[in-house]
């Protein structure tokens, strides 16, 4: 088991030095003359986080094969999408604050950052096309076309008090997690392993995709935006029910299923209200106070380990490989990050 | 010459029933379980106009070739692109009206307007990566990054007053034309024409592409909502700087010179003021209320003819077809058209 002290890139080492490479590709692909969108594009490499995909695709083509320059393009139009849509929930989000700095639309308005984000989905689209075949260009549309319907999902269900968790768990498979597990399904395919293989590490993907968006969702509930470099509580004050909400609602009594309805409907300080309700604390959360009203915190935290649980089972028969520790690493870094 | 009555659907019949069926090709691309993402679609399907872009596609085919299952696709891809920047068109000038109905974000939203048209393009990607070949793909990507970047520079010159006319000219080259350019190419290559014929049919598009918009942006101005069926006069509200205005700006006394910049940079109404200055009369324009100081808009109108012009000796050398017929009558509607 991993220390919490241990980062993303701590765990990934195997592929560090390909890593830079597909920044090196990414930045040559958004390179232009054009002052103004330089200036858009430098905002957004200050968005790069993690690099959880590219590095998922990475460690994936090396668990199955040999890291090829299909790889290392592929990792960057992945990367490209991710930012895409990065940048199109600020804008949806309304939200001031990522990577401990302001937003692409905070800074230069709604509109630039429309349009930036159109432009970042072109140039993964351009980047994919320059490979020799169209399998991939299909399969990332495919995926894009899903994750647009996961987002369409998402806001047609905003304010809806009623929204179960098998809902939310669609919402959160389409927006989320098609993209990680296509990252792994294409870094395996691109190594050509063989069919069983590359949908193993699919279904790896996409279980890893699960847990990630889950804590991502605990997190905007329990954490501060200085711990999290970027603006938290915006799910509830946008009438986004998640996991912890969900399930408080469904096994609470009456008196308290009326409470969270109430706290998530009337307009004003949603975040606050729930966060009094699941949190047992009005604002910030601390270290040993998550004792939430029916355990519904612990819940979904439960829920997140079980999709880590389903995603290592899926590397059961690759072979022992540098590649697959960090795999497994990083599913476990998953439930752990405190980021 | 074509009069005015004529439609564009009566100048281009050759390629009428091969029309349904690109229609065809677009709606199942976009058909979907989901019921709130029908929903939306449905929208769109009324933002469907003149088509223009299939059939200088499909016309361009027809011109140099037999139309093939390849070009009804591409065709569906190209409207499919240009459906996107118009929903998201839409969002960045806040337009409330389009096609005589109310636009996607007035009727559901700056949010889920946004998401429709990345569900649109990742849609268009889709269905071209379904081709046999990554050129299209490819073609397709590179003149998306180009109109994107069209956008990007319209959003950084808004409010410009020294905005040159070379610069408005390169604006709607990248923003438009490119794309009207793209049509034509594809059509062209997908039938198989030589390498000569297919650059023509390019410059053709692009040249023509040039003509539309400027007439476009001069409709803006001198059109009627109830004419054009969108709203209108959105350019100079939001400060950006169409070919009338700069001619004028460029050549008329420095009193009039500060009044049409004062016009076009204090708050409120900057349409009403610059109405009042290009077309002597504030407010609406009736027919042969033309007569604008300085001759502005006859300027603007002279520069479309002209373009229009030089897309027809395009088409100098392609042999007599009723295609070709079309793809002349079609030029000469872009600069006679009042919608």
């Amino acid at each position: 088991m991993q220390t919490r002290t241990n980062t993303l890139s701590d765990l990934t080492s195997p592929i560090a030095s390909a890593l830079d490479r597909v920044i090196e590709v990414f930045d040559a692909e958004l390179r232009t003359d054009l002052g103004f969108v330089n200036h858009l594009v430098e905002q957004v490499r200050r968005y790069r986080g993690k690099l959880l995909r590219p590095r998922l695709l990475l460690l994936a083509a090396r668990a199955t094969g040999d890291l090829r320059q299909e790889h290392l393009v592929l990792a960057a139009v992945v990367e490209m999408v991710h930012m895409a849509t990065l940048v199109h929930d600020d804008v949806l989000d309304e939200a001031d604050v990522r990577r401990k700095g302001a937003t692409v639309n905070r800074m230069v308005g709604n509109e630039a950052a429309v349009l930036l984000g159109d432009y970042l989905i072109s140039h993964a689209y351009h980047l994919c096309s320059s490979l020799g075949s169209t399998h991939t260009s299909r399969r990332i549309a495919a995926v894009t076309n899903t994750v647009c319907e996961g987002e369409l999902m998402q806001i047609a269900h905003r304010g809806n008090c009623e929204l179960t968790e098998s809902d939310y768990l669609e919402i959160i498979r389409r927006k989320t997690a098609v993209l990680t597990g296509l990252c792994c399904e294409l870094g395996a395919w691109a190594s050509g392993a063989a069919t069983e293989t590359v949908e193993h590490l699919a279904a790896f993907g996409t279980d890893l995709g699960m847990a990630f968006q889950i804590v991502d969702d605990l997190l905007d509930l329990t954490a501060t935006e200085n711990e999290l470099g970027k603006t938290v509580g915006r799910d509830a004050e946008l009438g986004k029910w998640t996991l912890p909400a969900i399930h408080y609602r469904d096994h609470a009594d009456g008196e308290d299923r009326a409470k969270i309805v109430a706290a998530m409907s009337k307009p004003g300080d949603k975040t606050g209200r729930l966060r009094a309700i699941l949190l047992n604390e009005s604002g910030m959360v601390k270290d040993g106070e998550r004792a939430s009203a029916a355990g519904s915190i612990d819940y979904a935290m439960d829920t997140a380990r079980s999709y880590v649980q389903s995603a290592l089972a899926h590397l059961a028969d690759l072979p022992s490989s540098d590649a697959k520790d960090s795999l497994t690493a990083a599913a476990e870094y998953i439930v752990t990050r405190r980021i």
